[in-house]
């Protein structure tokens, strides 16, 4: 019986091409990075072909991609090193309140530590208020730290404006891309983004794999100490088949970006304008334009959404259509 | 042309059981491990049997093991968050001058912080001296970080003393096992050891996946913040692949552990004999008992040893031998 698979939020499947690409870095190509013989200096060539796909994919250059093992990791190696390396020039943090726990954690842990941060506030349809964060601004803010788009709700946040006002007053400006790789085409330069976090397995590379851009010249501090990896930012192991993986998928997914977001948005649509048909008394929670093609959250009124999943997960064993058997 | 690879301290190509057993996890059993439904039931139950693979082959409780990145971040989360958790108690770390940087450079960064660390010497064949260690001993020490086995000369450290000394004080005992794992058969209760870190990559699993052993009733800190994984201890989607990599290998490895370390150690001593029969002019480094079965470190006088790994790199193309063709 064939699932239908509606979390993509959550994870995705490994894509066909990008697990065979990964392959022989199991078990053939097995040298360790770092190493100065040349099955480590082919691995080492590999990591340096995907960092470039990393980095064209968001029109950065190679040495600004650092590769880590997920998306919490890269945000919270940008908020911190971040702090941490600019904290004689203040101790003000800027974010939202509907950020990943991997943001508003690393938030929480810098307050223990003597940093001050501000929550801003979003609206009904999860954005935050341009006007709100230009008064947030003091003297001694030196992070912004908005995400691109959210996990739960979709909604694309006005990043490019975000950036623009945290620019103007020489705020260091970073957002957890996450959700938005692989939906949204992202030019750091145009976007005004200093930092970017993603995590492979949001987009069709395996779990355990992340990367973090960072606008060269902006100062950040290792969180992760040990070798020298990743131009000293990142110690550890290089993960040569994960990383393969990262480049390959982010290739894949921009090379056909206008055809799958196409798609996705015409499923979208369509599976929203079914439920609003169907007479059920449901509610589309987000913005109606300027959320994630891939994304829809709905309240249905009355049913709780735990039990709810628990039902779907169910029902696909019991299912006799056409589709599912 | 076959390779002879002789660096295996470095990294281990991933074994065939190993990588069957991880495929169906990339892209058919892709749940997300966090996730209430069958898919992500299914990841999560995976995730739990390789826990207890990991816990069985030291003689541990499976929620006494936690799943990282790789060995660099264990060492970090041992190191940092013990220190972290403990600080009211004192500040005085003790460890040895011979770490892996994961620790020596976790240590620096505590330093920085307030934290006092006092570095052991080791002899000529590279062991600490337990008077030392005694006599190092503080009012405050809430650590000692002493590696099980060297990552260059092999050489294995009394560790069932070391943590006599420590316990006796009521110190916390972490060693760095990165190199030991699979090459020694460790009971952590025989041996003292309150916190243990391991790589994947150094016993047959892939790159990217680490573990560290934490006893019940030890208090540290999580230093990656976000969601609740690994039992608050450890944040980021879990890497259900590299996991169930890291579970079978383990297993893999302590199933035939006898007969492989066997095997190791007869060709260690053969290669090592033959080079001392050869009439080069070499020393061993480290010591002829207590090392890994798996380890030799050799001098060759006048010789620099990259020139002499780049000489045996390219030499692998010019072998015309019968092993070779």
């Amino acid at each position: 019986m064939k699932i239908r698979y509606f979390d993509h939020a959550a994870t995705t499947p490994v894509s066909e091409k990008v697990l065979n690409e990964m392959l022989p870095y199991f078990n053939i190509q097995y040298g360790n990075a770092s190493a100065m013989y040349s099955l480590g200096r082919q691995a080492k060539r590999k990591v340096e072909e995907a960092r470039k796909k990393v980095a064209d994919a968001i029109k950065a250059k190679s040495k600004e991609i650092y590769f880590t093992s997920c998306g919490s990791e890269s945000d919270n190696l940008a908020i911190k090193g971040v702090c941490y390396a600019n904290k004689e020039k203040g101790n003000h943090i800027i974010t939202s309140k509907i950020e990943h726990h991997a943001v508003l954690n690393a938030c929480k842990t810098l307050e223990k530590q003597g940093f001050r941060v501000t929550y801003l506030n979003v609206n009904e349809n999860g954005f935050i208020n341009l006007g709100e964060l230009a008064n947030s601004i003091c003297e001694d803010t030196i992070l912004i730290s908005i995400m691109f788009a959210n996990n739960e709700i979709g909604t694309i946040q006005p990043i490019k404006q975000i950036g623009e006002i945290a620019h103007k007053n020489n705020i260091i400006f970073h957002t957890d891309a996450v959700q938005a790789i692989g939906n949204i085409k992202i030019n750091v330069d145009e976007y005004n983004i200093d930092l970017l976090s993603m995590s492979g397995h949001k987009f069709y590379a395996p779990k355990g794999i992340g990367a973090l851009y960072v606008r060269e010249g902006i100062n950040f501090e290792k969180i992760q100490d040990g070798g020298h990896q990743e131009k000293d930012k990142r110690a550890g192991t290089e993960n040569v088949a994960g990383i393969v993986g990262l480049g390959c998928a982010i290739e894949e997914i921009y090379d056909n970006f206008d055809e799958y977001n196409k798609k996705l948005l015409n499923l979208r649509d369509y599976y929203i304008s079914k439920l609003e048909e169907s007479g059920l008394d449901i509610k589309l929670n987000g913005d109606k334009v300027n959320r994630l093609a891939g994304n829809s959250n709905i309240s249905f009124k009355g049913v709780n959404a735990g039990e709810l999943l628990l039902a779907l997960d169910e029902a696909r064993n019991l299912c006799i259509c056409r589709l599912c058997m």
